[in-house]
């Protein structure tokens, strides 16, 4: 038996999220079906964590434990030649046994594209949230500022999550910003030992609200401190939403995973 | 009556391109029924040139001539309010009396994407040509200089084309290169006073046959020479090209249509 762990890439607009589910196609179907196409094994394929319907990942990882006797090599060839054109295998490689995605992640990057100006950009309609009008990136900030470093981030968790404490360490959150003709892009890049349940959009629905002037920097820190997930901005929808890139311990980190 | 210009931008991937089709859904289509929604005018939109399905557009430019009462401005909130979330209408402005986009155009500036690396980037696979192995953009543009300037562009002509004479004026041949992580990006760009159909794709397609190593740049002045298209490399497919902007004499230009 071999531990294997796989980064993949993926346009999640046509899937109903990574997991498995009734009323759709996902992201691991695709990748489980691929798998039994080239080493004929059936097995359960997993992540280092769900991504819901139509957020996409630059990086996702996953642990697969195998029988199989193909070369790394030979197995990211063979999926990517079966998986669709929205779905690839970056990269491939052996770890030591045992790992598992989810458990052994010890920090997380993930990115919220944003687009403004007067006018939608056609083309990133499935891959930016829209926000007419502009963004004072500057405020976005320092508002951002208040958010890095060890916090109890109860504000920005949606329901329906199970985690035993809402304490996280944001350790990079940054913006980034682009102008492009009529229209100006603005990125939110964040980093952190772990997530809660939808935080990376809480934050940016939080962040955009004071970039559009309708709310102050210093209201955020109250939202920070009411540990109540209604006095934050909206959740920003799933489009703009990528998983960039996920970190392991050295022993299960190839160097060519950089995405930055 | 009176003449008005708009520009606009479109995402091509579900059109059958810009003109008017039995077989599908066309750019012009969705525009003229649009037009006949916020005017009740039927009437005919003529643009600067077709594209083809697939292909895109960053500034198309079309020529109306209306009885509508309604201001530029509200035509152009108008139009943007009813038009899918692929075609938006970037600006709207009143040109002099007879004004025709195709016959007053006196440049035309396209965008080419390539994209290159060991894997297919999966979010530009509906907007880049994704070439194997790598590209060596220094090469191409050597094989680039050969082609700017005044030249006979009869080997870069597809079949079916109906202009007078095939001589071209190439102003600006350029070739801009940008890797992220595992992929590597190359643009195309490329100003003319005019082109030939499928002019911008045959020149594509010759500059990657360079860049791949299979001819050499000598090779381009022959291909030059030879006015024979079936001496020049592929035509490129359609997802790669961009109509990127197109230029009028100063009475007809607005001076904000900048998309570089």
């Amino acid at each position: 038996m071999r531990y294997l762990k796989l980064t993949i890439a993926y346009d999640g607009t046509h899937y109903v999220g990574w997991q498995l589910q009734a009323n759709g196609l996902s992201i691991q179907a695709c990748l489980e079906k691929a798998w039994h196409t080239i080493t004929n094994e059936s097995l359960r394929i997993s992540a280092s964590g769900r991504t819901d319907a139509g957020v996409h990942a630059r990086g996702q990882v996953c642990g697969v434990q195998t029988e199989s006797l193909l070369s790394c090599h030979e197995i990211h060839r063979g999926l990517n030649a079966v998986l669709p054109l929205d779905i690839k295998v970056l990269e491939v490689h052996p770890v030591p046994e045992g790992f598992r995605a989810i458990n052994d992640a010890i920090r997380k990057t993930y990115r919220y594209e944003l687009q403004s100006g007067k006018i939608p950009d056609v083309f990133v309609r499935d891959y930016a949230w829209y926000i007419p009008l502009g963004l004072d990136v500057k405020l976005m900030r320092s508002a951002a500022a208040i958010l890095k470093g060890k916090h109890d981030f109860a504000s920005f968790q949606s329901a329906g999550s199970r985690r035993l404490t809402t304490v996280r360490t944001v350790e990079r959150l940054e913006l980034h910003e682009r102008w492009q003709s009529h229209y100006q892009y603005v990125s939110v890049e964040i980093s952190a030992d772990g997530f809660l349940y939808n935080m990376v959009r809480a934050i940016t629905g939080t962040l955009v609200r004071v970039g559009q002037g309708k709310e102050t920097v210093e209201w955020v820190r109250h939202v920070l401190d009411a540990r109540d997930r209604r006095v934050a901005g909206p959740t920003a929808p799933p489009q703009g939403l990528y998983l960039w890139r996920v970190d392991y311990p050295p022993n299960c980190q190839n160097p060519e995973n950089r995405l930055d």
